[in-house]
C-alpha cells in the first residue's frame, strides 16, 4: 500500500496514523456528550462537531446523524461499505495532498472546533454491546491448558477441530479500558483432591488476565437466516483489544457442566478504538492451518483469514515496575471471526449490530509469547519473574495490565493504543 | 387475601384476574404503536392512552413517561414499591367497589379509548432485555439427566447443592410467544462410541423443550458491587413462563468444556405478560430443601422462596391433536431467585433492569411431571404417547409446544397465560 502521509503531526510508528483512523466514543473538556470520533495521531476527530459544520457534505448520501448517536452502532449499521467511503474520505481530508484542503487541511478555525487534542478528551465504550461471546480459537492456548489436566495427546478435546467452541459472555460488565477491575469474590476449592470437596467463599486467590482480539459486527441477521461463511467477513465492523480477566480457582470449582460464569462475568476490559476491518485488510495473513476436512458452512475461499498484529503484554506492579511479560501475534487462532460467525449464527442465532466476538486466549508457540498467566505460570506452579526480580503466579491487588497491539510500521502504522486494567481489592463480605 | 372483585366481566379461573394484573407490551388494530398495558380478563388496558388521559391522576409523583416507552424497562426502573402503588391503584379503579368511580367504571367514553379487547390486540417482547442468565436450579431435572450420564449415586455434581450453576445465555434470540422456532442445523456425532468421533452437520433430530420460569430484573447494580441476599428480592420486577429450546445432540457434542452453545442460542421463548413480583407474594411456598450449609452470601432468613405456580405443558401435533405431556410445580426449586442474584453478582458481575434470569428446567417427582422431553423418554430411549397413540422421543417440524401456569383460584387467580412455539423446518444448507 502506497504510504499515505498526514499534514497532522504524528510521531512515527504512532497507532494511529493517517493509514489507521479508527473510531470511537468521545467527551471532552467543553462538551461533555458522548459522541463519535477518530483518532489521528494525538488528536481526535470529533464527528460530530465535523459533520455539523458541513466536513461531509462532499459525500452527500451519508446520512449524518449517526454521528450524533453516543455509540458507533448507527455508524456501524449502515455498512462495510459506507464505512470504506467515509475512511477514505477522512484519509483524503487528513492528507498532505488533500484534494479537498479548504474543508480542513487550510481551515484553521474549523481544525480548533473539531480536532481536540486527545488529552482533552475521554473515551468511553465505542458500542452499545448487545450480546458477547467469547471463542476458543487460540490454538495454542486450548493445547497448553488442556495439557496441563489431560498431558499433551489428549490436550485438545475431540470437538476443538471440528468447530470453534465458544460460550455466551456477559455483556454488561464489558468495560473501557481504564476501568479499574476489582478482584471477585466466589467459592474456591482450595483441595482438588479432597472427598468430597469443601469449598470456601472469598477473593480469588487466582486472577489472571487473557489477552484477546475482539471484533464488532456491524451487521446481524434474522433469526432463524443462518449467516453464511462467503458473508461473513461483511458483517465484522472492526476490532479492539479484549482482557478477559479471567478468575481461574472460581473456574474450575462452578465449570461443571454449564461452562465458566462468575469466573469471567465481572469485568472484560477493551480498548476504546474500534480499528476498522478496512484498516487491517493489508494485514490479513495464514491463521493456524486446520487439517480437519471442514463442513460447508465453515469452508473459507481465502486462506488470509487472520490478522499480522503484534501483540504484548505488560505488568505493572503498584510500585510503577514495568515488565513486558509477552510478545505473540494475533495470527496464533485456528478459526477466524467469519468461521466464528457462521458457525455462532448456523442454527439460527440472531446477530446484532453491536455484538463482540471475542478470539479466546492468544498464545503464540514459546514460553514468551503465551497470553495468560495460567500458562506462563503453569497453573500456579513456576514463577513469573518481573523485573527487579519481583515474581508472580497470578496477579496481586494492584497490577496492572496493559495490552498493546500493532499492524504495520511508520507511516502506515495500525495500532489498536492500549487496553489497561489495574486490579483492586476484592469487596468485603 | 380478601378476594377483590372487578367490574370488568373476567370467567372464572381466567389467568388475569384483578389479583393479577400483569404487565405486557402491545400494540393494537388503531395504534402501531408499541405501548405498555395491563391484562385484565379478556381486555387490556392501555397504559400510553389511559396515562395520557389524566388516568393517573391520583398518583400525582408516578412519571407517568414511563407508560410511552416501547418496552416495561422505565416502568421497572422504578422500583418495587412504585409498582406495588400503581398495581394497588389499578385494583382499585377495575374494582367493583373503587373509590374513583369516576376514573374508569363509570366513564364510558374512557372505557372505550382504553380498554382494548384483547383480541384487537398484540403482544410483544414485554422487556428490552440487556443479558439473559439460565440457572440449573431444577434439582429433579438435575437428577434425571446426571442419571443418565453417571447413575444416581453421582448424578448431582459436586457443587451442586453449594453454589446454583449457571451459564450465559444469547438475549437476541429470546422471543415472545408465538414466534415460530425454526429446528436449528448443527453438528451431531451419531455414535458417540466411536473412536474418532465423527460428526456431520444437519438439522438436529433431538430438538427438546424446557419448561423453566423467568425473572425480569427491574434494578441492578453499579459493576464490583455485589447484591446481597437481604435485598435481592427488591431487584425482581416479575416473572413469566420461558420454554429454553435444546437441541440436545448439538448439546452433546459442542458443550465441552465451555458449556451449552448454538443447542440452546438459536430461540428462547416468553410469555408476554409480565406477573408482577407482588402479584406472587402470596403464593410463596418452600421449594427443594438445601442440607447444605450455606455460605452466608446465599442464606436466606425466608424459608418462602418459591411459589405455589401450576405448571403444564401441552404438546399439539401438526394434525391438531393436542396431549397435556406434563403437570408439574413451579415449588421444585432447590435456589431461589434472590440466590441466584446473590451468587451472580457476588464477583462484581453488573445486573441491569430488564436482565431475565431463567430457573432451569422444572421438574416435579413423578414421571408425569417432568419439563422436558429429554427426560420424559430417558434420553430418547423410550416413547412419550400422545392422544391418538401418536409417539414422540423428540418433537417433530410442526410440533407445538404450549407451557401453562398459574397461582391461586377463582377470582383470585395470578396466572402467566401462554409461551407458545411451534417447530419449524430446519434452513437447507
Ligand atoms: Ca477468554
Ligand atoms: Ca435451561
Ligand atoms: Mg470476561
Ligand atoms: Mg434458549
Ligand atoms: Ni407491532
Amino acid at each position: 500500500m502506497a504510504s499515505l502521509k498526514s499534514w497532522v503531526t504524528i510521531r512515527e510508528n504512532h497507532h494511529f496514523s493517517i493509514a489507521n483512523l479508527p473510531f470511537g466514543i468521545i467527551h471532552s473538556k467543553y462538551d461533555a456528550s458522548h459522541r463519535p470520533a477518530v483518532a489521528i495521531g494525538d488528536l481526535v476527530l470529533d464527528l460530530k462537531a465535523f459533520s455539523s459544520h458541513k466536513g461531509f457534505s462532499a459525500l452527500p448520501s451519508l446520512d449524518i446523524s449517526v454521528f450524533s448517536q453516543t455509540s458507533l452502532n448507527a455508524f456501524a449499521a449502515l455498512g462495510r461499505r459506507v464505512h470504506g467511503e467515509v475512511r477514505s474520505y477522512l484519509q483524503d481530508i487528513l492528507s498532505e495532498s488533500t484534494t479537498h484542503p479548504d474543508v480542513l487541511k487550510d481551515n484553521e478555525e474549523l481544525k480548533k472546533a473539531v480536532l481536540l487534542p486527545k488529552h482533552e478528551t475521554k473515551t468511553h465504550l465505542p458500542m452499545a454491546i448487545g450480546d458477547f461471546t467469547d471463542f476458543f480459537a487460540g490454538k495454542n492456548h486450548a493445547f497448553n491448558v488442556g495439557t496441563m489436566f489431560r498431558g499433551p495427546a489428549n490436550a485438545l478435546q475431540p470437538n476443538y477441530t471440528h468447530l470453534p467452541v465458544g460460550y455466551h459472555g456477559r455483556s454488561s460488565s464489558i468495560v473501557n479500558s481504564g476501568t479499574p477491575v476489582r478482584r471477585p469474590n466466589g467459592q474456591i476449592v482450595l483441595d482438588p483432591a479432597a472427598d468430597p470437596k469443601i469449598p470456601f467463599f472469598g477473593p480469588s486467590r487466582k486472577l489472571d488476565f487473557e489477552l484477546e482480539l475482539g471484533a464488532f459486527l456491524c451487521t446481524g441477521n434474522t433469526l432463524g437466516d443462518p449467516i453464511r461463511i462467503a458473508d461473513a467477513e461483511e458483517h465484522i465492523f472492526g476490532y479492539v483489544l479484549m482482557n478477559d480477566w479471567s478468575a481461574r480457582d472460581i473456574q474450575t470449582w462452578e465449570y461443571i457442566p454449564l461452562g465458566p460464569f462468575n469466573a469471567k462475568n465481572f469485568a472484560t476490559t477493551i480498548s476504546p478504538w474500534v480499528v476498522l476491518a478496512g484498516a487491517l485488510e493489508p494485514y490479513k495473513t495464514h491463521g493456524i492451518p486446520n487439517t480437519n476436512q471442514l463442513f460447508p458452512y465453515l469452508k473459507e475461499t481465502d486462506s488470509y483469514t487472520a490478522f499480522d498484529i503484534k501483540l504484548s503484554v505488560e505488568l505493572t506492579t503498584a510500585e510503577e515496575s514495568t515488565s513486558l511479560i509477552s510478545q505473540t501475534n494475533a495470527k496464533w487462532l485456528l478459526w477466524s471471526f467469519p468461521q466464528m460467525l457462521a458457525h455462532h449464527s448456523a442454527g439460527g442465532c440472531a446477530m446484532r449490530t453491536g455484538d463482540l466476538l471475542g478470539s479466546g486466549t492468544i498464545s503464540g508457540e514459546g514460553e514468551k509469547e503465551l497470553g495468560s498467566m495460567l500458562e506462563m505460570s503453569q497453573g500456579g506452579n513456576r514463577e513469573i519473574w518481573l523485573r527487579g526480580m519481583e515474581v508472580r503466579r497470578w496477579l496481586l491487588d494492584g497490577d496492572t495490565v496493559t495490552l498493546s497491539g500493532y499492524a504495520g510500521e511508520d507511516e502506515a502504522r495500525v495500532g489498536f493504543g492500549e487496553c489497561v486494567g489495574r486490579v483492586e481489592s476484592a469487596v468485603i463480605f
